[in-house]
């Protein structure tokens, strides 16, 4: 390590000074137990990897992020007064919601493109990437687990995503879905608080499932410990306008902390 | 707000998605009551601001950034397990270490160029850098030390910068300073502690002085609630060599908690 290293005009790594840090904590010292987490939250690329060879559409699309998960992100990370792990590298780039040996953590391809960028990389630059985007991003979802349960708090980790309405041809028509593995506990009680009053179709491991692999952050980080979890979908075409956007932010920042008290009256 | 608006081309605000977060909090967890701050810790210019029409080797330089002073500020949070709030752009972007009504916040000249980026800006773009850079920045600050008093902690800020060792011409002598304004408690501490067993030249309030406006984020946030502190210059050739680089940071996070300590003792 020497100072005189870093310059605006060096790279020997995959991310320059100009890239910035691969995971932003928003709010670290938000008091709620709920932990947010955006792994598709930015569809940026780092300088160097010349936007993968993929358009300025394309990464704008669904393929290269999770459309108006970020912001909802934030928006609940403010309202619930909750930290949120948030990533700043494209899901192209790697899909920190996937293990470094799947093939899905940095695709050759999507449903509707090639990605050239992706095509044929090297061991090396998949461990590169691995290392500098992946280990970081859930280093700083543990250290904020670590940080609750230090504070004697029992974290409960919701994960924010959403998902094209259409997909490889076919219409989706549930709206919201909260996936869970094992534990079903937090999902069946947001399905009931969620569909209360309200004419959304919501389903539960819909439309994907952890056969599909999604639910790896949660599983992953169960391993250093319990906690009440979901995983939340959101429909892509009710977060890409303003009025829509606020309507599914109000429901779920309204029925999240819902949802977690009724685990604590079922526990006492 | 709008998900849709934000994409990897379109800018309606001085910072866009590539250019990322204004400000870094490092190991926000960190339980050392010390907090540090590097207000220089970057030579990083907004895309849209084309390096502020400098060369790579002017913003390389001390006028762009305090060369080292990241480095070593992220080496001492680690050892102290310290919080470290780090800017993420250039001092001739926003000097988050002046008020945004001072002319050096966003100097159109230094001691050795002009900075053409900051000839006859508007207003409009003074106030977007202050809202966009300098804010978020001092909101960070204050968060971390919200947070420390929160855990019934009295935090100890220690801000870590470097300085030419030429200037104008003139060769300074002093490698260490010290400096402080009235309180001089954690600064007389760490000479006395830092002086034993070295021969670096080490004083008090030099080569700058809070007359310079240097103790601008100190005396901000000292506003909010009383905390020892130390602002810590170095002399940037002793921070440009590994070797030297692990000597300084030897002596400093050796030292630190060593005076740290020695104000504990004072107070019981």
């Amino acid at each position: 390590m020497s100072a005189s290293a870093a310059t605006v005009m060096e790279r020997d790594t995959l991310l320059s000074q100009q890239d910035g840090a691969p995971v932003e904590i928003i709010n670290p010292y938000g008091d709620s137990k709920i932990v947010l987490v955006c792994e598709h939250a930015s569809n940026l690329v780092p300088l160097h990897l010349s936007n993968l060879g993929l358009t300025p559409d394309q990464l704008n699309s669904h393929i290269g992020w999770d459309l108006g998960a970020r912001d909802l992100a934030v928006r609940l990370s403010k309202a619930l007064n909750a930290p949120l792990v948030a990533a700043r590298f494209s899901r192209l780039v790697y899909d920190c919601n996937r293990p470094p040996e799947a093939l899905s953590a940095m695709p050759h391809e999507t449903e509707v493109c090639l990605v050239p960028g992706n095509e044929g990389i090297s061991n090396e630059e998949r461990l590169a990437r691995a290392e500098e985007i992946y280990v970081p991003f859930h280093r700083a979802v543990s250290d904020v687990l670590r940080h609750k349960r230090r504070a004697g708090i029992d974290p409960i980790v919701v994960t924010i995503h959403s998902y094209t309405p259409v997909f490889k041809g076919e219409k989706r028509d549930v709206e919201i879905g909260y996936l869970h593995a094992d534990d079903d506990r937090l999902s069946k009680a947001l399905e009931y608080f969620s569909t209360y009053g309200t004419s959304y179709n919501i389903r539960l491991n819909e439309p994907y499932a952890p056969v599909d692999g999604v639910l790896h952050s949660i599983e992953k980080h169960l391993e250093d410990g319990s906690f009440d979890y979901v995983m939340i979908e959101v429909r892509n075409d009710l977060l890409q306008d303003e009025d829509k956007h606020s309507a599914i932010f109000s429901l779920l920042s309204k029925c999240i902390p819902e949802a977690v008290s009724s685990l604590d009256d079922q526990l006492s």
